[in-house]
Formats: C-alpha cells, structure tokens, sequence
C-alpha cells in the first residue's frame, strides 16, 4: 500500500457513518436480549445495534437495563442512542411484537434451527432476533413461541460463540444479504 | 413452532460441527492480533477462530499468549485446539507470509479501505487478517505494509465495534461469501 495511508478521525467515520444509508430490513430489526446476565454483553448489543442501524433493543427478565454505568462503558454511549424497552415478562414484547407483525427467529442451536447463512428473508420483512441466556440460552417455552430458529454454522470443537460475538455475525447478516 | 423443539446438545453440536466442512477458503485463513491489549479479547478470539476453521492465529508485540488462565477462560478451551505463534516482531511473522504467498488485509478504517461485504475473494486466496490494539488500531508502519484494507461498514453514531465482535463479523463474512 501507498505510505500516505490515513485513517479517518472519529468525525470523520461519524461523518461516512452519516452518509451511509442502511439496508431498508435493518429499520425493521429488533433485537431481543431474554435473561441475558452480563453487562457487558448488553453494552456491546447496544454498540452493535447502533452500528447496524437497528430499530430498536428488547430487553427483559433478569437482562440489566440502562442506564447503568457498567452498560454505558462497553455501549460506549450507545445505550442512549438506540431506543430500548424493558419488561419483566417477556409476554409483553411477545404480544406488541405480533401485533406489530413481527417474526420472531430464536437464535438457538435446536434440531429445527436453520443455518443463518440459508435464511435471507425480503427486504421489507420485519424481523426480532431473540437472544437467550448466555449459558443456557432460550427458556423452552420461549423457543416455542418462536416463528423460525436459526443457528450460527460452526466447524470446531467447542460448541458455541460468545454472545456478543453471536449478535454481531447475525445482524452483519441480515445487513450483508440485503446490500446491493 | 412445534412443542417439541429440542436443543442439542453439547455433543450433538460437536457431532454436526464435525460433519461439516468449512469452505475451502477457512483453511488458508490466518487470524494475526498485533498489540492487541485484552487477555478477553485474545481468549474470544481462539473461541471464534475454532468456530470457523480457520488455520491459525498469529500474535505480536504485546499481545499476551497461551497459556495463560484468562485467556483460556475466554477461550474455553479453543487456544489449546487452534495452532498459534507468538513472535514479538510482527516482522517475524510478515516475512514467513511473505514466503507462504499469503495476503495481508488490514482491518482498519482508513481513507483506502474497502467495505468488507465488497471484498470477496477466490475460494483459493491465502488471507491474513491483521487486527491491531483495541484502542489505537494498526500502526502506521505495518498499515503501510498491508496488501489491502477493509473496514466493516457502520452507520451509527458511535465509531467502532469491539475488537471481538469485529473478529466474529469479519471471519463470518469470508464464511458465507464461500458458501454455496
């Protein structure tokens, strides 16, 4: 490469980020973190939801919530700048999300889960990703109520991504297979 | 969905991770963190790395390295199933590059990157992807050396994604531009 490379200032990515217009699914993208324990890993949903350009972020159960100092750290402020709702009862999404005319797609490893790379749904499909609990993932009687499952392809020999990890593949995605 | 939705379990997604073959491209691809700070993020990214197949990871500079209890904690076990060499001149480790024929893309957000979901190269492409600190990226003397450069398109208002979840998003992408 030349030795002129520059790498842009943090107002200069804001400025293309600006510039960018997302895929028209990623404002129709929710994403929906159930009993997920980690801080930490609510903090980077967030940074990954506002980088994606999602519509907005579920939370519910014993998932912590903002504003919290933990979640602002690793969000880096995006927890402010990505709309999100909390309820203690998941039911409550749930009946919103229908109403709204939603699909919900569990992300699960299920032995009725799709491969994330084979599902490209239209462009104007409104769509919930939800994420269970880190070590035990979605509750049985959530995954029930789940219009579709979909799993990350794995080759190795352990047996799953983090969770931060997860969200950040499937909403690339979502966003990749819809790009022109 | 149906009632019946079963999870699998850890040994049958270690059984289906075993029936599948990764896309050729995996095999050739070397994962290289260089100044990378975090024993999490080195840990997570063996867990990605073994996840997709990749051939290997290489680490400089400060980058800590197996074994190391923090690392394998993040890594469940991966740094001990994915190969790996840790050279403190990153020099060390461009030379023997060099010599394989591999590719070196820096993952940067520069004025000379290219948008990663526009880069998809042959299924026989040797590529190294080169990750800097989590903080400060690249430095400017081993971006120069890169054969290209690619950045993951964002249109938030924040400015980066954690280094993990770009490790994830960058790998998963030559995954599934390789898939049938």
């Amino acid at each position: 490469m030349s030795d002129k490379i520059r790498k842009k200032t943090t107002r200069e990515i804001y400025l293309a980020n600006s510039e960018r217009t997302p895929p028209q699914i990623m404002s129709n993208l929710i994403l929906w973190l159930h009993n997920v324990r980690s801080m930490h890993n609510v903090g980077s949903a967030f940074r990954t939801a506002d980088a994606f350009g999602v519509r907005s972020v579920l939370l519910s159960g014993y998932t912590p919530h903002p504003p919290r100092p933990e979640i602002a750290k690793t969000a880096l402020g995006a927890d402010e700048s990505v709309p999100w709702s909390h309820a203690y009862d998941p039911g409550e999404h749930l009946a919103r999300l229908r109403d709204d005319g939603y699909l919900i797609a569990g992300m699960e490893q299920t032995h009725h889960s799709r491969l994330l790379p084979d599902y490209r749904p239209g462009s104007d499909t409104s769509l919930c990703l939800l994420f269970g609990n880190e070590v035990t993932g979605i509750e049985p009687q959530w995954l029930d109520r789940c219009d579709l499952l979909l799993e990350i392809p794995q080759y190795g020999k352990k047996h799953s991504f983090n969770i931060s990890v997860s969200i950040g593949i499937t909403l690339y995605h979502f966003l990749a297979c819809r790009l022109p």
